[in-house]
């Protein structure tokens, strides 16, 4: 009995000692610490392996579906995490990884997030967040005056104001997107006088309403796929999310737009929002916002842009532009994990009207009272971390004109991988690139003059056949290590669907010497068997066509 | 125009900086990150000040809506961040911030939150975290073996399955309960022979296909309000979120809840889902899920349990029957950013039926491609950051036995508060605590035998002014900063609503002396003027019962 007891105070004692003492700097832990902190390029090159391991062989090692009875030394645990899940991570940050939206990201994001950590704000509620309350409010009022551009006066009644909030700060791009559809649709069935509306009473309710047969939101084929999550979850259906196809420039077609509004008007279908995309995920493509924005008016509908992705070139002077009609947007979504280099887990949507992001207000009885300046009010999510401090961060010290210089480095960039695959006799491109992002395919000069004058079916046959190179060409690619480009597939022209490599130059230290070392590393993987088979069969058909 | 070029360069150089050059060690940021990871208890002593700055005074340090055109350096906006913004934080991890569900974290916690934000993994999608996306699917399913105890042997074929998921890891409870009724209502309304399922076709054509005037939820009245939130979003309507009251022990009352299903069947209205709280946000108690699950099976609908609190008493052998019936619910909440001990961002939800999330599943061109591991396709969220590795390593470093030491301390230490209140004379204990948590408010001996024998009216006139009483107390507590209660209005007897102090006992360093300070000091501010007029009218109004 007494040694039972001895064994509980020993556990106890152990128990305090994670929560009080600290990780010594010679402790295992205490020197993966130091050295990230000392050189994260060095720790990440030294400790990520390049070459893929087998994701089956991966899974052995958290196999396991019970939690462990006993506790770990923190010692023991670092050399699992070291060996087993640091190890057979994603460089993500390599200046070569370059097909995700991915980047390095400046080095004081990571003590600051540390100081995040440590903090642990939640900032649902003032009473758990404090000074980071008034912060969030303003990282969200300067989203909000880089899209909007409202005067400087129009600001202070609405920033801090304890009825309303600018924006939602989000986990990501995904909540930002559902949010700002949330707000239009109960815009859309607000309370009136013989209807409670729709957040009271439901969509079915809203409908009968209104007299309607269902509701819509019209986006290009190119939008994010957070859209088809976004009609489901807002109880609209997937059917009611209608895909627009785009134009050559994988823009949306305006012309079929409207043919579509008025194919639902027929059905009874009220078109709830127009969505317009400013950098497409898989092409980096703007649409035309302010044609959309003219269309959203006629149609008096609300008019969304997602600019998760290319927002920030509203910092760059030379390529705004590329934007404009943005400002008339009724909300604005924008992911601050993307191209304001902040670590993962922060998005944001900002509505035009103050006042919007009523629609979706919400109170309890312990926090989120009434006149109160909780933030949680007005969001999707609960509980939440101070991620708007990071934000803060880059807004501060990168400046506009800092972040401008990023944007304008990746556009270059992205023209200069371009011409280097219009020029190399082996690549073709697939979309001329409008931001940072573009798309090519392995496709040697011979094979694209037999497609140019190959009748459909054989068009078809050979493209059949260039999808697996692409495939092939990616996945050896990805598991040799070196370099990472991505792969989709997209309708290109005569309605084929292509699978093409993707790239999304937003990391400061890809250099034009790794984008050439990309297109060398694909030319040598290309003289494996698996694909040489596959080139030759291309051939064949090829000559076929030269014969005729 | 040379000048120009040279500015031009230097800026970025500057640029390159910020990605390639580290914090020096004797820098601001430098000296904090040290500062932090040496001592985070002093570093967030000696940094946050105590007593209250007025959040007006906050807000003028974050009152711009520009973007700084020129970039600052690191150290200067460290200084800024210091001074303004961490200075004037919340302690949460203080052991007298006893207020909210925030505590002292394992120390191991932080360098490996830095680990993280280091790695920058992005969870959607293997290609972007490749051994992270195993490790989350562990992490998942030892939640559920938590939850449903499954043979070892029904993990293998599930766990790492390219087609199913065992549950979703979201940013917080909210997602995860969402998620929950999302994934309930698509099931409830699947594809069949003449309809497409809800997720296609939407919720009008839904219950138009089943001839249902609409769908509710039933929680009792202490459901987080995450759930009027769900029921907006998911297109049921806030009226269709059906609150049945509680009994005595803040527990759903099983004959209410029949009368409410039934007065939804006479009115058309299918019951979508029932749900079970274990751990109510305001009192900490548990509603009687074993009846709940059995109803939910007469009724055949889905059984979700809110266990972002309670989940983890799971762990503990003394305390895990307080939550029997966990083990039959459709899906179950648990935050561990709660009683995980992990840092603000981490929730989850688990289903019975390893299948269960194909209801929400998605897919498109460039990720979540079919066939493929990545978590993405069964997620609310996209673009996530690894936060499963901090709850990983709390289950492999603390065990089930630490967690089940902290549990067991936590509802041991709410049993002791409670006593001390009760034996004070002047506080009342408003819930027994049947977890960690408790309410009580100010209520001198001689007022609680006043409201005794008191008639309706005048209990009701005392306990208006000891609401003001228990307002002011919380703020003045607040402010002054030592210690931190929060406050809630519940419904406690008689349909009386009253307002109460809550206390959250999950800190591990949380004493009985703190407790007993938090009440001397209560004592102590109920001396100020301003509540000493309340409490005088209390007397007077006292004086009158006593004399009748």
């Amino acid at each position: 009995m007494p040694k039972n007891r001895d064994a509980a105070r020993a556990n106890l004692e152990n128990l305090y000692r994670i929560f009080t003492v600290p990780e010594a700097p010679d402790s295992t832990l205490g020197a993966i610490d130091q050295a990230i902190a000392a050189d994260v390029t060095g720790f990440l090159q030294t400790h990520i392996v390049a070459i893929e391991r087998d994701l089956e062989a991966i899974e052995a090692d958290f196999a396991s579906a019970v939690i462990p009875e006993e506790p770990t030394y923190v010692s023991e645990y670092t050399e699992f995490v070291k060996e087993n899940l640091v190890a057979h991570s994603v460089h993500t940050a390599a200046p070569g990884f370059v097909g995700h939206m991915t980047s390095a990201i400046p080095y004081f994001m990571l003590p600051l997030a540390r100081l995040m950590t440590a903090l642990n704000q939640n900032l649902v509620k003032v009473e758990t967040s404090k000074a980071f309350t008034p912060m969030e409010r303003q990282v969200l009022a300067m989203l909000h005056h880089l899209v909007y551009r409202r005067d400087p006066d129009f600001y202070p009644p609405w920033i801090h104001n304890s009825q309303h909030a600018l924006g939602a700060f989000c986990s990501g791009g995904t909540i930002a997107n559902v949010t700002a559809l949330w707000v239009a649709r109960n815009r859309l069935f607000a309370p009136s006088v013989d209807f409670d509306g729709i957040a009271q009473e439901g969509l079915f309710r809203a409908l009968q309403h209104r007299g309607v047969d269902g509701i819509a939101v019209l986006v290009s084929e190119r939008g994010h796929y957070s859209f088809g999550k976004a009609a489901d979850l807002l109880g609209l259906g997937r059917d009611n999310l209608i895909k627009v196809q785009t134009d050559a420039h994988n823009r949306i077609d305006l012309r079929l737009l409207r043919e579509e509004v008025r194919r639902l008007q027929d059905r009874n279908i009220l078109p709830l929002a127009l969505v317009g995309i400013a950098g497409t995920t898989e092409t980096g493509n703007v649409d035309p916002l302010e044609a959309l924005a003219d269309f959203a008016a006629e149609l008096g509908c609300h008019f969304h842009v997602d600019a998760a992705w290319g927002g920030p070139t509203l910092f760059s002077d030379r390529f705004r532009s590329l934007l404009s009609g943005i400002e008339r947007a009724d909300s604005v979504t924008i992911d601050a994990h993307k191209q304001l280099y902040v670590p993962m887990g922060a998005g944001m949507v900002v509505f035009k009207d103050p006042t919007a992001l009523s629609a979706i207000e919400h109170h309890a009885n312990y926090i989120l009272r009434h006149g109160s300046k909780d933030l949680g009010s007005h969001t999707l999510e609960g509980s939440r971390p101070g991620m708007a401090m990071l934000v803060h961060a880059g807004l501060s010290i990168i400046g506009r004109k800092g972040y401008e210089l990023l944007i304008d480095m990746g556009i270059e960039r992205a023209k200069t991988f371009a011409a280097m695959i219009r020029q190399h006799p082996d690549f073709e491109l697939t979309s001329e690139p409008e931001l940072n992002i573009l798309t090519y395919r392995y496709c040697p000069l011979k094979v694209q003059q037999a497609l140019a004058a190959a009748p459909a079916e054989r068009c078809a046959a050979i493209n059949v056949l260039l999808d697996q190179v692409c495939m092939l060409l990616q996945k050896h690619q990805r598991e040799a290590g070196k370099t990472f480009v991505s792969r989709t597939r997209l309708r290109i022209r005569h309605d084929e669907e292509l699978t093409v490599l993707r790239v999304v130059l937003a990391n400061p230290l890809t250099t034009n010497e790794i984008l050439a070392s990309i297109l060398a590393e694909q030319c040598e993987i290309v003289q494996e068997p698996e694909i040489q088979a596959l080139l030759q069969q291309i051939e064949e058909i090829c000559t076929g066509i030269t014969e005729k």
